[in-house]
């Protein structure tokens, strides 16, 4: 089976070693592929071979793979086994439900499939994220401020208390515990907001999708969320996969990523994170 | 390929039909299978063929499928293909993410898998769930207020602008576009929380768990949640899946569902909905 886990230590390693932040979104569309790609799992194998000196992570959105039928969820564990042990291996499945939904659901993502992170909803509360956290050195990204305009919709409403819920979920879930390795999907396509999060969350890794395609631009994103001890995964997904249509699309995809990774650079946390 | 969909008018006919409001829940696991029930699959063939004189719906939680690793979604398919068609056949996968990945679920759920319909989280706004009320005659259960101690967390939070987030949800949700067949998930653990709802809200259905295993009484539930034009989904699981361990669990979960279903009965919706 796989190995999984990853210490706040080693992220900032790898980090540091690959002098890079960025996180390769594999979101495949089958009607989209590139000239010459194959089929959907030969697309993805050529995608992590051509990034991956450049990517601290990889994130697999599940969506794109259900979406595929019985054959989706095959392939979804062929691609996680072609994902490389170096990365911070990232399911982007945002589930969230009750305990003991959420008990399985965990089981599936970090033991069946051997992920080292996952993506979730806070809606349901602790108990719907606590099983998660069980796992020792595995990775919880609870969504807060999200790129999609419905963000706006219950995320940014103000609270009696003070803040929006999107704050409150970020300083409630902080008192959880064991949240050394819970982190927060911050999008990138609304930096200022992304800056008033981090300014009150200064320790946590923020996922911070939303990059390219989106409309989020790199630098500012990094500026806003970077911090001396906040690592930033930043993720492109669209950008890197189809940074060409035809049959040199591996070679776009390594270039795309290289240049991504170049940018984040300067950014990566300089030395042992506070944990 | 499955025939799928419901109009409130059919929903309602159904349930006056087989004079129920039964929601029977398929969270099947495997290391606490009755004796004799064979397979996660058989087990729920088992249990479709005892109740389907009494379901109005069945709820399939994605959760305990997928913790099956990859055999878990073929199984699930396999499930799909043996409920009946006289039944609202919801997804109980709690999906929510942003536009094109919602299309995607959407389509796994809809297309693939031809559910009726879907619970979703509503934490990522209207975008986030619009792909799924684009389909005429599926439904769309939103999280409301849910049946677990961390519905505290967030859901009951109160907003600057008055009542709680549960509340907003259940507000700005019904003014969306296509919001016919759009109802809610609200937990029967709370039954003063879920009348308060109900009396802001009185024209959606409601699908309620947490019946049962989780506390909540059947009797106050459906007194809180029904009126006249607003139905209710009663949301059984493992009060009908376990309520024999022996190899008569299959009678067991007949008569446990025929004993929910007379509860219900009273309750069900009169007449025409208003729609």
């Amino acid at each position: 089976m796989f190995t999984a886990g990853f210490s706040v230590q080693r992220l900032v390693s790898t980090a540091r070693a690959k002098r890079s932040l960025l996180c390769v979104g594999l979101d495949p569309m089958p009607e989209h592929l590139p000239q010459g790609a194959g089929s959907v799992l030969a697309f993805c194998k050529a995608i992590v071979e051509a990034t991956a000196p450049y990517a601290l992570a990889y994130k697999v959105n599940f969506a794109f793979f259900e979406a595929l039928g019985t054959a989706g969820w095959d392939t979804l564990y062929r691609v996680r086994e072609l994902l490389p042990a170096d990365a911070l291996l990232i399911a982007d499945a945002k589930r969230g439900d009750i305990g003991t939904s959420s008990e399985r659901y965990a089981r599936a993502i970090f033991e069946a499939l051997a992920f080292d992170a996952v993506t979730l909803s806070p809606y349901m509360g602790h108990d719907s994220v606590a099983p998660f956290l069980g796992y020792p050195e595995r990775w919880v990204f609870l969504l807060g401020l999200t790129s999609n305009p419905g963000a706006a919709d219950f995320q940014q409403l103000p609270l009696a208390s003070g803040g929006t819920l999107a704050q409150a979920v970020l300083q409630t879930a902080q008192t959880w515990p064991r949240a050394a390795e819970l982190g927060f999907v911050v999008g990138a396509t609304r930096p200022d907001a992304l800056l008033a999060l981090r300014q009150q969350c200064p320790a946590p890794w923020f996922l911070v999708p939303g990059v390219g395609a989106q409309g989020g631009e790199s630098l500012p994103v990094l500026s806003a969320a970077a911090t001396p001890q906040g690592g930033v995964l930043l993720t492109v997904s669209r950008g890197i996969l189809y940074a060409s249509a035809g049959p040199d699309f591996a070679a776009a995809a390594a270039a795309a990523a290289r240049a991504y990774a170049e940018t984040t650079q300067a950014f990566v946390p300089a030395g042992t994170p506070i944990t």
